[in-house]
């Protein structure tokens, strides 16, 4: 280990048992600060991230993102936001029109610069000693959730994360070697069928560690999830806060 | 500055100077895993990152990507890539179809974690003494970085970066005041014409200081950008390679 940010990062884990402790003013500040420095596309700073520590919002959406009861417990959320009603601000300013916003680009640029302004926030709160955990589910009930936050149009809830100080520390989830996800100089193919058995038997052995027997393999649960939309209502939201990525 | 993660993350500059010196293969292992130990929406691990050290190949994308020479002069560029190939490996592994790269949010999603994994190499890099800078100019010429890199159908090269030691170290581009990120609760409303006047002056003082006084202001810039999809080829060469979003 060279440096406690290499550390912070390698070993990431995602923690879901959270005190009742509070998350100071002040780390909570220099967190949503880390985020607001994060490398932002041609400077669009088109995302922005609303903290939430109200517990009446937090067990609202712990309940619309399925019932994941570890947003409710911690004490603060961040929902990160697609926010081209800035950038719209921006372009009215000067008198010109938005149209970015209406194309696949950008809505991607605007998810790239989402998890580059999470993946920020998220190691701040663990250089300060605190758990965090993604949560994508968010996007089950996006309708919802914009309605909670007062989102404007040219806007659209993508992630979040929960952050507290943790109760227990989770046991790190094996990866898929790291061969499969780095190519050298060229794209070299997917996993094998060996590689992808070895690595769901590990997984079946951190499943079986941490008292989830039931736990899917790679495999099956990427399989199961990924053979429907499983957060389908993503494309007509988005498309009503003027997202319409037909271009 | 509470601690050198936080300094890493504050200090966030866009580094486009570099000197020729390589980084050596233990830097560029940990950087790459620093990235693949990184939140991964349900484990699907849906991302794939090309490490690009062959000169030929750099000098091709910093053609392809508009002429952005510190790619080819950097000694690294790193390819992060939506990689539903790996996943659809899997479901084929169990007899499933897979769907997900299909929708709207299988793109995103794929989007999203490709920005986590962007966001953790580059503070990995970072914490190591590497200067770096993210490249979404990649998407001028999808079609051809996927030919250079062999990239397989179900992929996509959503963002990069470049990775180097710096000859020159920038001056950190000032952002809009942090009240126009940060909401507490609910969302408060878009930057006012006062806020856009006053960060417009900001910046032109920026690119003042930097000598380069025909610098675009924020809304200048950002509007002129965002009134056409200034990568129209997402859109196209995504639906070819499978990203169909009309789920």
């Amino acid at each position: 280990m060279n440096n406690a940010t290499l550390e912070t990062l390698l070993e990431h884990r995602s923690y879901r048992d959270y005190t009742e402790q509070a998350v100071s003013d002040e780390d909570l500040a220099t967190i949503v600060s880390c985020a607001h420095r994060a490398p932002s596309s041609v400077n669009g700073q088109h995302v922005s991230v609303v903290v939430i520590r109200e517990q009446a919002t937090r067990t609202a959406i712990a309940e619309l993102a399925g019932g994941q009861s570890w947003i409710a417990k911690a004490p603060v959320f961040l929902c990160v936001v697609i926010d081209f009603a800035k950038t719209d601000a921006a372009a009215r300013h000067v008198g010109i029109t938005q149209v970015l916003h209406e194309s696949l680009e950008g809505f991607a640029v605007g998810c790239v610069d989402a998890g580059i302004v999470l993946a920020s926030a998220m190691t701040a709160a663990r250089s300060l000693g605190l758990g965090t955990v993604a949560i994508g589910g968010i996007r089950a009930n996006p309708a919802k959730l914009i309605e909670l936050l007062g989102l404007p149009h040219l806007s659209f809830p993508i992630v979040g994360c929960s952050i507290g100080y943790f109760a227990s520390e989770p046991l790190q989830k094996p990866r898929l070697p790291i061969q499969t996800f780095r190519h050298d100089e060229a794209w070299h193919g997917v996993p094998d069928a060996a590689t992808i058995d070895a690595y769901d038997a590990d997984l079946k052995r951190y499943w079986q560690e941490i008292g989830r027997p039931d736990g899917l393999t790679w495999s099956q649960g990427t399989a199961t999830r990924y053979a429907r939309v499983y957060h389908p209502e993503t494309k007509p939201v988005a498309a009503r806060q003027g997202f319409l990525v037909d271009k």
